[in-house]
């Protein structure tokens, strides 16, 4: 054996491969290649991230025949890393692994730099990981008497050297304890590189993780969650209240405090940027690291809540036209925010659409992708406010519809939000008309054996979005509803839970402390918000030029709690089979997740939405048509007769509804001559 | 006359021709000819900015038959502007008067972007303006209904087509009161604009001017000058005593503070950064601006002065090898630096040459360009370190050589800074070797008539640098200090001036209250510095590989106040014809001022300043040769007769000078084989 020799190595999975003489690094050779493998310590041995596997069963495939000696023997600095951290059986370090023999080398996914980060429930995609920051260990040439150059000069150098990177810049943050850092550990430290070209934080010596943390600023809710920027794992998630609430329980209630008292809006920036803080802290105690190890934060919301956590005024979000003060992304720092994470994080703000259409609708976009697919995509996100998106690969419209905040069972008499002692389910018998339910927080129906002992200390409190939802359909199906939207005050003969109060009539659902009843009202209620979000939904089909959709994806936590077939029910949504109809999670934070994990993903929503047609309901006169058409209960067509079925809808109601649309397309044929 | 006619353009003084149609306005054939001409307004006729005259003598010389209908009457909107400003005599405004014949138009200097901002006393070279942000007035399209454009998209759009500015971004401090500023003033507004790409600042309706500062701080005191971006013109200048003096005179004791208080250097920051926003406040006040005009700060200063300005610990630079943060150049956000000009203003500190040869070196660079010229430059910038830069343009030496603050008056036993009541000139007779003198104050010599009334209220309180400088010469050139720095003792005999006091003498300037009193200890404190400042010099000579330069500049207020032939007399500098040595003035000032009003200023001294060979006088054996030959007084060779005959120098010490050159050149023969 010479060193003339050469050796075939072939990486899976990628396939790639190429002859080196005997002694090569594996990683080196990954390196020439251009097989990604992962490293932040540059070859030292000491990160682990660069572990690869002798893949045995793949010689054959390749032409190579057997041999135990295909790698250098278990390395010193390998042993070392074993004994600190985990090295699972059979892996080895690639930086100190070196080829001996033809090879076939194995790239686990957790060693690749642009891995895929698995997908979760409710997810449309997968995420490729090429997070924006990463982390680089470095040595750093000591200065002297014969060079001038400046401690950060020095460091630009070794970043040049050891890992490629050119014409490297440094944030003013990071720059100011440098110099302490770089001789506190021998010269050795581990920069956060924003960009392949900012150093945004250092630290002494080996620095093992990076985190960020997409925030969702929600006008009720709030939600985080950490994620591990190497791996991609969400490490802690946490969500709180919008503390905002106090100043107002809708946005139009809190933009107009901030119009009645001049610098209101700096009461509510402090307010939600406290909120933001408090959750950062919270997720980073609950994976147990440091604030200052989060160096970048995304940040999505509907466009009254992006300007206020901004800083922004948001008065004239709430006046026509509505304008933003931009609807371009912004990058910005977080100490410029008062967010608190590393003194040099970055904030990214995802695009807003339109003043009634925000970054949260571009985060529910990014994270759907409709523009990837050449089938039809609506996809409804139901807040205080519906923003709907509808197109594909060709075309992509955006609308707001104003639903009002019912479905989040405000302006509902006995509505809450979902929390424990919320009804959220109910079956209603056509026959007796008796009800039953679960509340939130115990898995019994309302007349099964335990219930009450399983509410014991919840006990039933209200009805939440999801169980409005479900009550009005099935009073429907009951026949205690008519299409009108009429509680039947005359079955108050036939059951007590009716109850007749002069020109209205009330179903009492459940009595205790507090009852809850299901007045007039509330059934108008829910019938303007469900008209509206059918209208956008349609007004946008309209413009587009469909009668039918592919699919229907419905974000947010509403979204994800009613049950989509009472939805379709009571005609909510347009008609759709109910298979392509699905629930898509909270799709605004995965968007802002994907910006967070994959930084292609922001040059990439920044083009989309441009490109996206925005259509303002509120001066489309097709839209108060559509509204007016959509009151009626159902508003169901094609698929109708399957829904019924599967939810036992009696003949009458049926027919009702081919009455109804009968009379639709009549009058859609008056108005369209 | 039809339109089909085209009429003969000529600019003066570019030369630029064309023909245009009859009614093409005066700037827009600038325009398209490429004719520098200012507008703020966009051609608006509210500026005034781009007034030109028709130039009357020029026109046989281009072949146009004289006539008086060159332009179009007197318009309404020149008329307007003529009411409200001044439009001197003859002029248009380029944007309103139209061409009707032939014509040629003499743009003034003051109508073009670009000129050459007049040179001041001491000045090396023109400054041509060209500053990194200018104002742009905008008419901005309205928001509606079908455009959901943010108000800052529509402004980028404004920029676009109203001034050809593409892809314009916004700073977030700029971005928060946009919409306000929108609707203040019909939607038309002002934006600073940096770079050709940055808002930076925006105001409601017109806004005509802007500012700049530029800041030197130094160990001892604090220079700012404001300027207008527009015209060059310095508008205010102040200055200030640096209040970190209270932490320890020189720099070496400020760094030793820090060091033996944990934190002080936030003490040391927070001092310097107050004074520097008492003197913003103090030259906007002068000038009647607000700060909020001023979006362009630059900052230079010795090494630390510079970290601790920015906020970095400066311990590194007292200890060797006495590394910087970083040595490059820094664009930062005044507002992170806690400096109160506009929120949106931007700093830009000038790089580091080296470990002690700092900002302000650099900036002494830029102000007399020694790179730019064939002949060789040695320019000393003396303060508590004197700086030295040498060379030409193949070639650029650096090294800061400690003189320690000798010069400054401190380590004089009488010594003071340069203020009222100062002895500044001194002459002695050399018969009587009794001296007169002249304090700062007041123009009479102290033997003249009147001399006791002038100094009425400022006393006698002291001796300054320059003083220093005389009295020693003086003393020299009456025999009263021989070759070796020694006070004659015995000359006790013939004169009561002189007091011998058992090893040592002293000479008595001045009897008062205090008596100004010339002690050894004075001589040996200026023989110490003189002598590492000649050694710096020559030091930079031997690796240049020179014996003599061709120029001298004498930075600084030192350098500007000393008579260079007593600096020659008592050899603080190296041999040159005195005919080519000059004082630089406060070239570090000078150089900020560049920086400020040019930006490929800034680009160039950055490239220049990598290209600079930084000398370590600490670890160049040949320093400390240099620095015991220059120990002697005189240190003169060639030029020494004509000197000699300029001051009335005595025979006798003109021998004893060139005995010292021939002992000198002896050494240096034995010392280099």
């Amino acid at each position: 054996m010479t060193d003339e020799r050469s050796c075939l190595i072939v990486f899976t999975p990628s396939g790639k491969r190429g002859r080196f003489v005997p002694g090569t690094p594996v990683l080196q050779a990954a390196r020439k290649l251009g097989v990604d493998i992962d490293s932040v310590c540059g070859g030292r041995g000491i990160c682990g991230r660069c572990q690869v596997l002798v893949a045995e069963g793949e010689f054959a495939k390749h032409g190579i025949t057997s041999r135990s000696d295909h790698l250098t023997a278990f390395s010193e600095p390998e042993q070392r890393y074993a004994a600190k951290s985990e090295l699972k059986e059979g892996r080895r370090l690639s930086c100190h692994a070196r080829i001996e023999n033809d090879v076939v080398i194995d790239v686990p996914a957790d060693s690749q730099v642009h891995h895929q980060v698995v997908r979760k429930e409710f997810e449309a995609h997968d995420i490729e990981l090429d997070p924006v920051t990463r982390l680089y260990y470095i040595e750093v040439q000591k200065p002297d008497l014969g060079d001038a150059r400046g401690d950060l000069e020095r460091v630009g150098a070794a970043l040049s050297e050891q890992w490629q990177l050119d014409d490297i810049r440094c944030d003013f943050a990071a720059l100011k304890d440098l110099q302490d850092l770089l001789r506190k550990d021998a010269w050795q430290i581990t920069v956060a590189v924003r960009n392949e070209r900012d150093i945004v934080a250092v630290w002494a010596g080996y620095k093992e993780n990076l985190y960020g943390i997409a925030i969702d600023v929600g006008s009720t809710t709030i939600a985080a969650h950490l994620c591990d920027l190497a791996s991609g794992d969400v490490e802690a998630t946490a969500g709180s209240m919008n503390p905002q609430i106090r100043f107002g329980e809708d946005l139009m209630s809190r933009v107009s405090y901030v119009m009645q008292n001049p610098g209101g809006d700096k009461e509510l920036t402090r307010a939600v940027r406290k909120a933001i803080n408090q959750l950062i802290r919270q997720v980073a105690d609950g994976a147990g690291i440091q604030t200052s190890d989060i160096l970048e934060l995304t940040l999505v919301g509907n466009p009254v809540m992006h300007h206020l956590v901004l800083g922004i005024s948001p008065v004239q979000l709430g006046v026509a036209p509505f304008a933003l003060a931009t609807d371009s992304a912004l990058e910005l720092n977080a100490e410029g925010l008062g967010l608190r994470i590393n003194a040099g994080g970055h904030v990214y703000v995802l695009p807003c659409i339109a003043g009634h259409v925000g970054a949260d609708a571009a985060a529910v976009m990014l994270a759907e992708a409709p523009y990837a697919d050449e089938k039809i995509s609506l996809i409804i996100d139901v807040g205080t406010n519906a923003e709907i998106l509808l197109g594909n690969n060709q075309r992509m419209l955006a609308a707001s519809s104003p639903t009002g905040p019912a479905f989040e069972g405000a302006q509902i008499s006995c509505g809450q939000r979902a929390a424990p002692g919320a009804i959220e389910r109910v079956r209603i018998d056509p026959g007796s008309l008796e009800p039953k339910f679960k509340v939130i927080g115990c898995d019994l129906w309302s007349d099964e054996d335990g219930f009450q002992e399983g509410i014991a200390g919840i006990g039933v409190t209200g009805i939440c979005g999801s169980g409005i939802i479900e009550v009005l359909a099935q009073m429907f199906l009951a026949g205690l509803l008519n299409q009108d939207g009429v509680i039947i005050g005359d079955l108050a003969a036939r059951t007590s839970r009716i109850i007749a109060d002069g020109r209205t009539a009330s179903y009492v659902l459940h009595e205790g402390e507090p009852d809850v009843v299901i007045r007039q009202n509330d059934v108008r209620a829910i019938q303007l918000a469900k008209a509206a979000l059918h209208a956008g939904a349609q007004l946008l089909m309209d413009e587009f030029g469909v009668e039918h959709v592919d699919t229907i994806r419905l974000a947010g936590a509403f979204g994800s709690h009613i049950d989509v077939k009472y939805a379709m029910v009571l005609g909510m949504i347009p008609d759709c089979d109910l298979t392509r109809v699905s629930p898509a999670g909270n799709a605004a934070s995965t968007g802002a997740r994907i910006a967070l994990l994959n930084k292609a993903a922001r040059k990439d929503i920044e083009e989309r939405i441009r490109l996206v047609e925005k259509i303002e309901t509120a001066v489309a006169p097709a839209f108060q048509q559509h509204f007016v058409e959509a009151m009626a209960i159902p508003h169901k067509t094609d698929p109708f007769e399957n829904l019924a079925r599967e939810v036992s809808l009696p003949a009458r109601t049926v027919a009702n509804t081919n009455d109804l649309r009968r009379k639709r397309s009549r009058r859609k044929r008056l108005a369209r001559p």
